[in-house]
């Protein structure tokens, strides 16, 4: 089963961030329930603030949807002190979003993920940057793979993200990310695969049309997860589509049950 | 570049039906005109009607069609007889649609396409019906490729058809589709291979969206061309943006294009 992680509590959004400043948890707490109610399987919290501001405020928004979901969390931060903070008020391990294969990142923040027992995000970039080719991504990538089995993560607790860039700055970025996916998926057939879609559509227009796209052609190629807006529809029926199309939806059960929803068909 | 064979002037169709039989030739033209100005690269004729019937109704068919647009045909018929009484009338060699592993349409069909010089559709069934998974359709397809070649068919005048079977009567018909197609691309890469998009979503609700999801698929695995709805602006969308995605719109110019025109958006 394909699972989305819930987007939309991200501080960099505009009433996000004033709702964050605000501490005003009835506005986060709608987004977290509203995202769960649309089939988010966990939900993104991301503070957008100051590092010095960011732990309580991570930490603030964890504990805020935690109380109004039992939906899991995905911690999404590089700072090592708002993950830590964040996870101690966390009661089910969350997904951390992200290590890297840059070397303070990784001694930052890969040790928390394995003191708390939480799956972890690789995102395919080093110190280098991020790598070009799907070969040289897949080159980074198994290097975090490596790293985090050393200390002692099992790879169904690794969700390798290959690193969507923007098709509007490259022509073969959508062809990279898929062909970044499909290798990851040979060489690891045990880790998840994750994405955050909309960078594909940066800078162009109908994004949603390239994003949703985008969702079916990853999971064909193998993506199992992917960071989005679980509120889009359309892009809910295309993920049901594209499910009962690779032959995952068992007489066509679920995708008959959100038709009779509602959830096929344009809202009104 | 991706192909779409306008599939609308059907007889099977009422409409369409009525028009045949009343040679309503203003019907069948505007039908023609506004398919290929949706961006159809060929427009599919099938009269629908029956044997005795059908040579006088193919063929004024293929006459008004081809008078009203100079998009080339593809004359969809399993009777050699009203074939060969369009392609006297024909004057840019038409698709023949189709040939298959049946012994009395391979040798009442292949020699037509032989003699007026004509690409043909193999479809992957014989006299023993539809194989029911990738490798016996695949063996199929080899027969009938070394067949078409032994009758002097080159590979690039040959398109190939899954042939796609409804996902609601088997939850596999989908991805045998998907794997015939990969098979196919990767064992005679100089093909064409072709499907008829709308039999995917036979039985099921919200037929579009299927429709429209397995073309991103199917493209993926090596379709490059579909027998489908031009008129369908959201599975015209979902092409633009598959083709994006797959590196085949250098610098995202017939995206954008297509935007500009109005395209991308749900109609108003």
């Amino acid at each position: 089963m394909f699972h989305i992680i819930g987007e939309k509590i991200n501080g960099t959004r505009a009433q996000v961030g004033e709702a964050i400043a605000a501490r005003d948890a009835d506005y986060i707490r709608i987004l977290a329930v509203r995202q769960a109610e649309a089939g988010a399987d966990r939900i993104d919290v991301n503070a957008g603030t100051r590092p010095d501001r960011e732990p309580d405020d991570l930490a603030w928004l964890a504990g805020t949807v935690q109380d109004a979901t039992s939906a899991p969390l995905c911690l999404d931060s590089a700072n090592p002190a708002a993950l830590e903070a964040a996870l101690a008020v966390t009661r089910v391990a969350p997904l951390i979003n992200s290590v890297t294969g840059e070397q303070a990142r990784l001694s930052g923040v890969l040790p928390l993920a394995v003191r708390f027992g939480c799956p972890v995000i690789a995102l395919a970039l080093d110190d280098s940057g991020v790598p070009h080719d799907a070969a040289e991504r897949l080159a980074v990538l198994r290097r975090l793979v490596t790293a985090a089995r050393e200390a002692g993560v099992s790879d169904d607790m690794i969700y390798v993200d290959p690193l969507i860039m923007a098709v509007a700055t490259g022509d073969h970025a959508g062809l990279v990310a898929l062909d970044t996916i499909a290798a990851v998926r040979a060489e690891f057939p045990a880790t998840h695969i994750t994405a955050g879609l909309s960078n594909v559509s940066f800078g162009l227009p109908a994004r949603r049309l390239v994003n949703r796209t985008f969702l079916t052609l990853a999971i064909a190629a193998g993506l199992d997860t992917a960071i989005a807006d679980p509120l889009d529809r359309d892009l809910m029926a295309a993920l049901r589509a594209t499910e009962l199309l690779l032959g995952r939806d068992r007489r066509c059960l679920t995708y008959t049950r959100a038709y009779r929803a509602g959830l096929l068909t344009p809202a009104s």
